[in-house]
C-alpha cells in the first residue's frame, strides 16, 4: 500500500511527476496593466454573494498582460525554459468582503498547462489562450525603448478567435501600476461534485498575496483597447466607457500559499 | 450581489464563460489499447492506501490512445470543432478497494484545455501533451484499412520530449478491448489547500462509469511499445516485461457524473 | 567536397534531413468543398496576366477543407503520424490559359511545416493556420453520420484571428465534388531574387494533376459560410453572393510531379 | 487581366496578403552562440561542391539560439506581436568559396511561418520547431542577471522530439560573439523542378550580410551541450569533440537583400 507524494496530481512514490512542484514559486517578468471604467453593473454581476462592489469607483477594471519566467526553489525549471516561460492575460476588478477591499481576477488565459493549473489552485479561472506582448529592446529598430514614446502591442486569442487588441504608449516614468490589481486577491476555489448535479465539493473563499515583491523600471502611458466577441466568452460585457491609465513595469514576486477565509463544509460519505 | 452560474469557472451571470458546459457529455471516437505486464511493484507504488493491487495479474497495465469528438447536450461544439476534437493518451491499471476491483488512470495527457480540466473534475491527472494516432482510411495508400495487416502508429510527447512510441498491427476482429480499462474507474480528486502547506482541501475517492456505450468495429493485434525518460515524468518505471494484446475499436459513451465513495471532511473556517 | 542529397533542403550526405521525402507522395483523407459565386471582378483581380477568367461562371469559387494523411513510398510517416497527419483550408477558382481551363488555388492555410513547403513546391501559396473540420462517426452522439441530416462544422484561423466559419448539412449522396476544383491546377511558382529589389529569380507557370485518384463515399448538401477580416488577409474581398452547393467526400490521390508550362529565363551570374 | 502585387505569395491586387512584407526587415533581440569543434569530416560532408572547408579550424561549428522581434519599414508588426516575435535555433559552420571564407547555416528551426519562409528566401533550410531560451531578468529570483554566474537554458524540439539541450553560464563581459557565425553568409537557394524528377528549377549560390548592426550588452561563458537523435534529423553527426566558448549578447540588424554569386541557367519552356 503506497504512500504517494507530489504537490499536485499525478501523485507517485517519488513525487517527480506532479504537474506542479511544491511552493514557494518565484516569478520574474514584465506586466502591462490597462485600467479603465466600465459599467459598474457589469462588474457587480460577476461578484457572487457575499462579495460587494468596491465603495469607490466600482466600475474600474484592469486588463493585464504578464510575460513571466517562474520556478520552484530547485530553480531547475530555469534551465529547461519550456517549464518556466509563459504569458498570461487577465481581467481584474475590486470587490468588498466583510468590510475589506480586495482585487479579484474575473477572467484569465495562459499558455502552459502548469501555469493554468497553478492558477486553478489559487482560484484564478484560467483557460488556455494565445497571448502576445511586445518586448522592449535596447538595440535596433524592432521594438520600443523604455522611454516616452515607446509603443507596445498586446493581444489575446482563444479557440482561434481574437478576444483583445491593445496598444500602449509610454508617456512618463511611474512608481506604481494603478489601484485595481494592487490589493490582496479574493478568489473562489470551486470544484463541482463528481455527482455533477449542480452541487460543489469544494467551495472556498481564499485570499493571498505574494512576498518579496521587487519592482524594476516602471512607466505610465496612454492606450487603445478593443474587446471582441466569442460564443464562449463574455469580455464584451466589460466594454470600456473611459480609460484611466496604462502601466508597464518589471516585477518579481514569490508566492507560498494563501489563507482560507470561508469553507463550505460538506459531509463525508 | 450577484448569483453567478456555470458548471465550472469562470462563473458569470449567464454561465456562458464556463470552461466546461454542464454534463451530460457525449463522446464518439476511436481507441487504441495496448495491454502488457510490468513489474507489479511498479503498479503497487502508484496505488495510495487503502487501494490494493488487483488480485489477479497485478502488473497488467494498458497504454491507451483516444481520438475523440465530444459535446454537450447543446451539440453546438460539433459545429465549432476546435471545441469538440481532441486526443488523449493515458496509462491505466487495476486496483482493489473494499473488495471490489476497479480501473484507475495513473497518467494521462490531452491536447485541449476543456478536456484537461474536465479530466481533473473526474480525477484524471491530466497534463497537456502532443498526441498522435494513425487513422484508418477507406481509399488510397496513406493509411491502414480496418482489416488484418492494418498498421497504426501512436505517439505521445510532452514539454518537447517524446514519451511513448508505439506501432499496432491488426490480426483479427475482436469484440472487446481487454480487461485493464474495462472496470468502473476509481480516482482520487485532490486539491491542495491554498495554505500550500502539504495539506489538501479536497480529498475524495470517486468512482464513475459512462452510460449508453456503443461499440463499433473492433480489432485485436500485435504491438511494439517504447517508453522514454523525461525529468518530469516516470513512465519508464512501468517498462513492459511482456505484451498481452492490443485492441483498436470505435467507441462512444456518454457521461453524467459519478459517485463519491469517500470524502475527507475538513473543518470550515 | 561533398555530394549532398535530399529532395529539399537541408541537403546532407545521406538526404535524411530533407524537409520533404522524395515523391511520389500519397494522400488519403476527407474533403469538404463549398462552392459559391462571388463578384467575378474579385476573382479576376487575382489572375495575373496572361491568365484569364473562366468563360462560364467566372465568379465561381470553392472554399475547401481537407483532413489528410500523407506519406512517401517508404510509408514510414504513417507510423509516426506527426509526420503524416495535417489539415488544410483553401480557396480555389478557375481560370483560362492558352484556351484551356484550369483550377487555381488563390489562398491556402495548413498546419504542418512539411505540408506548407510541399505546397510551395507545387505553387500553393501556403501559410500556417489552425484548421478544424468535424469528422463523421459511426457510433454515439458526438458527430454526424454520413447520411442526410449529418452536420459538419469547418473553421479556419490564422495569427489568432478567425477567418472562416462554415456549417454543412448533407442532403443527398453525390458522385462528384463540384466543378471549381475539378480541373488540372495552374499555379505560379515565385521566388524573389535574393537582391530583394522587386525582381524574381523563379517565375514559373506550372500545371499538375494527381494520379491513382480513388473516391470513397460522397455527399452533397447545403451550407452557411462566413468570411472575416484580418489586417494581413483579403478573404472578405471574395464575399459570397450566391451559394452553389457543398460536397463532402472521401478521397485519395498520389502525386509525382507536374509540368512546367512557362519559365522566365534569368541570366546566370 | 490583373497586375498582382506582393513581395511573396499569395500575390493579390493590393499585396496585403503576402506572407512577407517587402524588405527592409529590422531585427532586435538576443542571441546565444555556443561554439565547439566536431569532426571536420562531419562539416565537410555538408558543403556541396564547389564549397570547401575553412582553412583553419574546419571542424568549428556554432549552435545558436535567437529570440527575435522583427518588423518591416511599416513597423506595424510590432503592435501585433504574433507577427513580430519568434525564436530560432540553428547550426552554423564556415566554408571557403573562390578563396573567400563565409559562414553557412547547416540546419535551422523556427516557430512562425513568416520567419520560416523568409529564411527560405535567404537560403536558410528552415523547419518548424519548438525553441526556448532563458531570458535575463532585472528583478526577482526567476531568471539570471547579466553578470558572471548568470545561467541560461536553451532547448530545441521538433516533431515532438527533443533535439538539443544546452546550459550556458556567464563568466565575463565580451565584445564579440565568436568567429563561426561572424562572416557573410553563403547559402544555396534550391527549389526542385515541378517535374520532381531530381532536377532543380532554382539553384543559386547567394551571399548576404545585414546592415546597421547594433550590439548591446555581451558576455562570454561556459556551456554544456547535448544533441539527440531523430529519424528525420542528423544533428548527432555533429557531436562535440571540444568546446570553444559560449556567447550571449543583445543584437540588432537590418536586412535588405543579398547578392547572387552563381545561378544555374535553366532553359525556358
Amino acid at each position: 500500500m503506497a504512500d504517494v507524494q507530489g504537490f499536485l496530481f499525478p501523485r507517485t512514490s517519488t513525487g517527480a511527476s506532479s504537474l506542479l512542484p511544491p511552493p514557494p514559486w518565484h516569478y520574474s517578468g514584465a506586466m502591462l496593466t490597462l485600467e479603465y471604467r466600465t459599467d459598474p453593473a457589469a462588474v457587480a454581476e460577476l461578484l457572487p454573494d457575499p462579495l460587494e462592489p468596491a465603495d469607490d469607483d466600482p466600475g474600474a477594471v484592469a486588463v493585464i498582460w504578464a510575460d513571466w519566467q517562474s520556478c520552484s526553489d530547485s530553480y531547475e525549471e530555469l534551465l529547461d525554459p519550456v517549464r518556466s516561460q509563459y504569458l498570461e492575460a487577465f481581467v481584474v476588478a475590486r470587490c468588498k468582503y466583510r468590510g475589506e477591499h480586495y482585487s479579484r481576477c474575473l477572467y484569465i488565459w495562459v499558455d502552459r498547462d502548469y501555469a493554468m493549473v497553478r492558477g486553478h489552485h489559487q482560484g484564478y479561472p484560467k483557460k488556455l489562450g494565445s497571448i502576445h506582448l511586445t518586448r522592449p529592446v535596447t538595440v535596433g529598430k524592432a521594438g520600443p525603448r523604455l522611454e516616452p514614446g515607446g509603443r507596445f502591442g498586446a493581444t489575446l486569442s482563444a479557440s482561434g478567435r481574437r478576444l483583445v487588441d491593445a496598444a500602449f504608449t509610454i508617456t512618463d516614468e511611474c512608481d506604481h501600476a494603478g489601484f485595481v490589481n494592487a490589493l490582496p486577491m479574493l478568489h473562489h476555489r470551486w470544484m463541482p461534485a463528481i455527482e455533477s448535479d449542480g452541487s460543489d465539493s469544494l467551495v472556498e473563499l481564499v485570499t493571498m498575496s505574494g512576498y518579496d515583491a521587487e519592482i524594476g523600471r516602471g512607466f505610465t502611458g496612454d492606450f487603445d483597447l478593443s474587446l471582441f466577441d466569442s460564443p464562449i466568452e463574455e469580455l464584451t460585457r466589460l466594454q470600456p466607457r473611459e480609460p484611466i491609465a496604462g502601466y508597464w513595469r518589471e516585477v518579481a514576486v514569490s508566492w507560498n500559499g494563501g489563507t482560507t477565509l470561508e469553507r463550505r463544509v460538506i459531509d463525508g460519505v
